[in-house]
């Protein structure tokens, strides 16, 4: 099968605490459960092709107007359609950045140029970035934080790629799933350059903010109504479910949730770091609710008969083997992959007993 | 907004009894309600992208290789997928027939060409139609039963259509998904054929077979592995929710219910075109779990105050107002819509009192 290049496979191993995708530790709202849990009486009937309650929810969570949002099953839908919408033949990516991007991208033909991050920079995004914005591309996509890195791009040089994107005629992609998890994502969004720059376009998602992957909920923003009508002839018109869309609306709702998430990200995305620096990894400087890490190779496989299952980001452009992401969860899990990765520290320094 | 030319609609008109969508009139059976219900305290996890459960469950159903198949969000992801994936340049399609086959073959730039079925030969498929299919055509795309008619397609035909289609190396893709309510779906369907010709592509959903349209889940199956590989391409890897997938699998160990739905489309269809037929309606030889008929203008918005919605099928290619389409329902539901129909004839036959 082509598709298993991402984490979350809890299928093929069952009964491990999944640090390889990345959800809010605090798990799905309740609330959540129940919303989609009741609507499913109500499947006899198509789900809302206009999305009346979840886009109106969504328009005052963001504070932006309901006809800049298109609704997607899943974030990575709002992707492909994206790329099917616009067409683009040469776009500017990040790498290692997450693999969706370059799929929908190379699904529509688009030639994918790769701006190469440097560890030796912290795999952190540096103003040189401005000098690859040709006029030649059609499309720039940023992941901010970056996946799997978690390292966010810094305001002043976010607005300086707007300038450079605007002078240049090139459109911004920019993916904001994991500031959720962010310590001040306020400051972090340009979701208020939407209105004056009707060529930006930002990707948000429930799947990690409300830990609800297996529903497919995720969405967009931008001024720009051609796109997004585009956009919805790319796509079915039923294509948000009827319980993704009561659980979209019931998740909005939800009070302190995200806030209580990110406060226990901090804390415990502190220890996660401490931890496996005294372990001896190489941990670089995540924002998000993940951390990114550098060790031996192999640690996936070592991993997983101790009952944890982190992700192997190998298979990410400019990577290799050798670098991990894994999830920040709660602190008693969190405990369990410290634990794991130190009997495994402990078990590769003895020489080896069996043979 | 773009997406109303569809019926279904419930969310404008609460409270109607809707013969506007064609599902099973049995409803949602229980068991694909709780299976999706309880699998919600599980969306914390992204869903199965190998659909491993599904589509061992479906090659049992259908009798197919599981590498014949491909699981859509609702059929009409799949058919986007197949568009996508085929990137057609020309395709002939019937008129009238289901909207979204063109809206999908046009978001990939293809020219559609019509068939325009004729009322003279009561929207019958007629074999003039195998001189319409020329080498220029990368696709056939055939409704069997068509929709909104509810006429099938004879065998005879069918197998000469196929032939054509493979002489002129033109590809078949055939929906097939309302045969599940006709008398025998054995006889009508072209499963048989998939192995030796692969250029043939059948589509079904479980949206209509066990009433979940807001759920989202429907299929396709053809031997072509290269084709399949390109729509595996075009989606995104979780386009299958983890509800979706899991009310699948306990739809396909429902006994009997089907059946059920079929002996009572076929009685309740009977009663439909009778009762239709007495009101002086011109209802055409529809097969499906539907009617197909002819009156006068402006009969949905007449009816809407009685509870009922019908489907005004005037933005059907080749048809325009005065044809309508009605979901066969259970009994007491039908009876309701015989009644406001009858009411409705005798106020317009009166003078109006109001002036």
């Amino acid at each position: 099968m082509v598709k298993s290049v991402h984490g979350g496979d809890v299928y093929r191993h069952p009964g491990v605490i999944d640090f390889s995708s990345n959800m809010n530790p605090l798990g799905t709202p309740e609330s959540v459960i129940r919303a989609a849990q009741e609507s499913m009486t109500r499947i006899v009937h198509y789900p809302d092709v206009r999305q009346e309650k979840l886009i109106r929810a969504l328009s005052g969570y963001e504070k932006v107007p309901e006809g800049y949002l298109f609704c997607g099953n899943g974030a990575a839908e709002v992707i492909f359609a994206y790329a099917w919408a616009l067409r683009p033949k040469q776009a500017l990516i990040l790498a290692p950045t997450f693999a969706e991007y370059e799929q929908a991208l190379q699904s529509v033909g688009c030639r994918v140029r790769l701006f190469p991050l440097r560890e030796a920079d912290g795999y952190r995004l540096t103003a040189d970035f401005l000098n690859a914005i040709t006029d030649d591309l059609d499309v720039v996509v940023l992941c901010n934080p970056n996946n799997p890195t978690g390292v966010p791009v810094e305001m002043e040089l976010m607005k300086a790629i707007i300038r450079t994107c605007r002078t240049r005629g090139v459109r911004l992609f920019t993916d904001e799933c994991f500031q959720d998890f962010c310590e001040d994502p306020e400051r972090m969004t340009i979701r208020n350059y939407l209105k004056e720059e009707p060529e930006i376009f930002i990707l948000k998602a429930f799947t990690k903010r409300y830990a609800m992957a297996g529903l497919r909920l995720g969405y967009g923003m931008t001024a720009d109504a051609g796109l997004l009508s585009q956009m919805r002839a790319a796509v079915q018109p039923w294509n948000v479910s009827i319980p993704a869309q009561e659980a979209g609306v019931a998740a909005l709702r939800e009070e302190g949730y995200v806030e209580r998430a990110r406060s226990i990200v901090k804390q415990e995305r502190a220890y996660l770091k401490a931890s496996l620096e005294k372990l001896g990894f190489r941990v670089f400087d995540s924002r998000a609710n993940y951390v990114f890490f550098k060790g031996e190779k192999g640690l996936c496989e070592k991993l997983l008969p101790y009952g944890v299952m982190i992700r192997d980001c190998s298979n990410y452009h400019n990577l290799g083997e050798g670098y991990y992401r894994a999830a920040v969860r709660l602190h008693a899990e969190n405990e369990k992959l410290i634990e794991a990765l130190g009997m495994l520290r402990k078990n590769s320094e003895k020489p080896d007993k069996r043979i």
